[in-house]
């Protein structure tokens, strides 16, 4: 149809329980169950790979959130189910979502580490700052600020990144014969220290086969952006209309320069959640099915969390009230929430209709060429270097887009027919950092 | 040969890089890559479960300990491994260590819940308190003292048993009708406030399958002890003497009223590392050749890290100088091998050879008959439920295990030859626990 770039999209399945859709474990093409069973996830992972993706992505809090009561939560920690994601696939990325707020350093480069060495190098972390006081109820102490949590997650990411360098390339020798193990000149101390850690290393795992796993990071703040022009290699986000995702990506990407990276060093990949049929009819009726499985009072429990203000007295068909700007910690989300309800002028019940779909992400409805239309749209008018898949339920929603988006992005030369490379920076086109510590650095020519 | 108990053995294979022996990566039956290469510790586990053994186990620490110029160190986080080693494997335990002293409760109750839904019922955890220093300065803070360390892990467990009993057994309703995901009533905030933690709970990870995945733990001190008395399921002891054995394993049993526990509630295995030849003469050869590559300068640094005096300068043909007794930390540890010393009257070389062996654990050379002679010498004589089996080269030495000892075991009747059940509590003979929310505990009768 349009212009064919060599361009490609990258494409992860962002795999959430039995599907994004909040009412997807009522819906007769899931099974409950699956949320805790390792076998579902593997399915999905192989799906994913079947078709090619860069990855499977999975976003983790440390509270249980929202109700329980009409929500099928309590599943797997991300990175402990990743390593059993590994031993059943071979080329698709696995991605983690891991908080700098209420974890060490040391633990999690030594856990990124192992995954990236159990994956032959597809490891890569999405970095949060966790958000919610229910959070830091489990750990103990206050929610730090919003600021505070960007300082702590910036000296995370130096301590993180200077463990993974501690063992230098090379620095394994394995000589049977002199009995040298390693070359300890090249396996470092940091001796880091800073306001927030006091870090010795080195670290006890080696080198990750990726240098650095993948760095991903989600947040949609003034400091979530510059944290991620400073260390993001990939970037996901939630935006409803071409032209919002125009400016973030324009925003961002001029971010870079600052920081002595190029353009093509941060991937921007929004959310999008697809929801398929082989006609628009058909696809219709799945989201008006699973529409109608939601519970109205958990949705407005839902939204008041989200926009901190209880909104159960208010009435159901009635717009949204004015709600007052956050001040902290969920301020990128408050306002992609009012400005949706503004925009389309949403009553309670539709805005609580459209968050179910996608919690802010956006919703896409219809057949693999309008969602493909979409996605290419979005490609080719600077607002994403690939994309977030949502699927509404799993695993049929995703085998629905592999099966059938996947092959008509392919027929437009837009996404890849096979694997590159072996490592999630293959997949993603980014190169394999090297050591601050590595002796060998060329002395320039 | 001797009596026939239908009291039986619980082997675990304790597993560690290329081998137990200090110099076993420079033996020709290794390989050195395989230390950060999950297909051998998947084959590894594989081998395992062919042999009916009811775990594999590893060690762990948070520091580069040793010295890694000489000895094959590096390797991969356990827990995360034990997800990739599920994946391959349908019976056999998986038991990783992770540290009180340098964790969050609910990160750990989190993971080994995921861990043992991932791998339906077969996790378990090896609670260490991190006795080296090493690791505090990893973590930013000053080693706290032995028994703050053991305080802590006291709250610790407290704390991750309550998490795992959070959501009750039965709080899953996943009723598609009524919208009903869960009984709120039944998953419960904890709202823990003690001297170390302040946990709100409830965990966000629904009740693992074996209630608490078991709980095993390692130090031999009177905190460490009494620690074990209340809350392990299985001790992992290094034990040089049937005698020491049977003094270690009567006074460990012997405290286990005092928690309201019957002796059969707490398994005690020491270790053991068999190096196995058909002929007694290839045992030997085994052992000789593994010896002579031992780097005596390695075995004398990890012997001054060990006892906290520095040997450098002492003659290594002569006998080990007088130590001071350990304050802290490594107590039972020092006690063990200046004991070896004193009782064989060895040199330092001597007793360097004798710790690359098993670190401290019981090294028995021998055809596999006369290995199963003092597996069931100990196990029958009160010294024994089971055994840490530790081969001093991988994976050839637990082959050797499992094809040539478990087959003499088997026709002693002293062991399995099928799973019983398929959790780790199902192999181990051990009691599903109940959540203390339970609000369905039966009334007395
Ligand atoms: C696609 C996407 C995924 C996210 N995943 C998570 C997650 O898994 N866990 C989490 O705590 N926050 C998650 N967030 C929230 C952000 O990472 C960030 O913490 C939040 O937006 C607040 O930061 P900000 O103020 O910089 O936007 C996600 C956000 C987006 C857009
Ligand atoms: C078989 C065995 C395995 C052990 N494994 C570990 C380990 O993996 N990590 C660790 O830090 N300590 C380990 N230890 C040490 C003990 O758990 C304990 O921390 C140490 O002995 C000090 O405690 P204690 O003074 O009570 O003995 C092990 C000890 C034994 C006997």
């Amino acid at each position: 149809m349009t212009t064919r770039p060599t361009r490609q999209l990258h494409l992860n399945a962002f795999l959430m329980g039995v599907g994004h859709h909040e009412a997807a474990w009522r819906h007769p093409r899931t099974s409950s169950a699956d949320v805790t069973d390792v076998r579902h996830y593997q399915r999905l992972a192989q799906v994913a790979e079947r078709g090619r993706l860069d990855s499977v992505f999975f976003a983790d809090g440390l509270a249980l959130r929202g109700n329980v009561r009409h929500n099928a939560l309590g599943g797997l920690e991300p990175l402990t189910l990743l390593a059993a994601l590994a031993a059943v696939t071979e080329h698709i990325g696995l991605i983690a979502t891991v908080s700098t707020t209420y974890n060490e350093p040391f633990h999690v480069a030594r856990k990124f580490a192992s995954l990236d060495h159990i994956s032959g190098g597809r490891a890569g972390w999405n970095i949060v700052t966790s958000a919610s006081e229910a959070e830091a109820h489990n750990f103990g102490i206050e929610r730090p600020t919003h600021s505070d949590r960007y300082a702590r997650a910036t000296e995370f990411l130096e301590v993180v990144t200077k463990l993974w360098d501690s063992w230098e390339d090379g620095a394994i020798l394995g000589d049977h014969h002199s009995g040298n193990y390693a070359d300890t000149d090249r396996i470092h101390t940091l001796d880091h220290i800073g306001p927030h850690f006091r870090v010795r290393g080195p670290l006890n795992t080696s080198r990750p086969p990726q240098g650095h796993p993948l760095l991903v990071q989600a947040g949609s703040s003034e400091d979530g952006k510059e944290f991620a022009a400073r260390f993001a290699e990939a970037v996901f986000t939630a935006q409803q209309t071409l032209a919002d995702g125009q400016d973030f990506y324009a925003d961002l990407k001029s971010r870079l320069g600052r920081y002595g990276r190029s353009e093509d060093e941060l991937l921007i990949l929004p959310g999008i959640s697809p929801i398929i049929g082989s006609t628009e009819r058909e696809a219709l009726q799945l989201e008006r099915e699973l529409e109608e499985l939601i519970i109205p009072e958990y949705g407005v429990h839902q939204l008041s969390n989200i926009l901190g203000v209880d909104l159960s007295d208010h009435p159901l068909d009635a717009r949204l009230p004015e709600v007052p700007p956050a001040t902290d910690g969920q301020q990128s989300r408050v306002k992609l929430v009012t400005d949706l309800a503004e925009r389309e002028q949403l009553t309670l019940r539709q805005l609580i209709g459209r968050l179910a779909g996608g919690r802010g992400h956006r919703v896409v409805t219809g057949t693999p060429e309008q969602i493909a239309d979409q996605i290419e749209e979005w490609f080719v008018n600077g607002a994403a270097d690939g994309f977030n898949i949502m699927p509404p339920v799993l695993p049929g929603g995703l085998e629905d887009f592999v099966d059938h988006v996947v092959p008509e992005l392919r027929l437009r030369g837009l996404f890849r027919t096979d694997y590159e490379g072996r490592t999630l920076r293959q997949n993603y086109g980014l190169a394999r950092p090297g050591s601050i510590f590595d002796q060998k650095v060329p002395v320039a020519s």
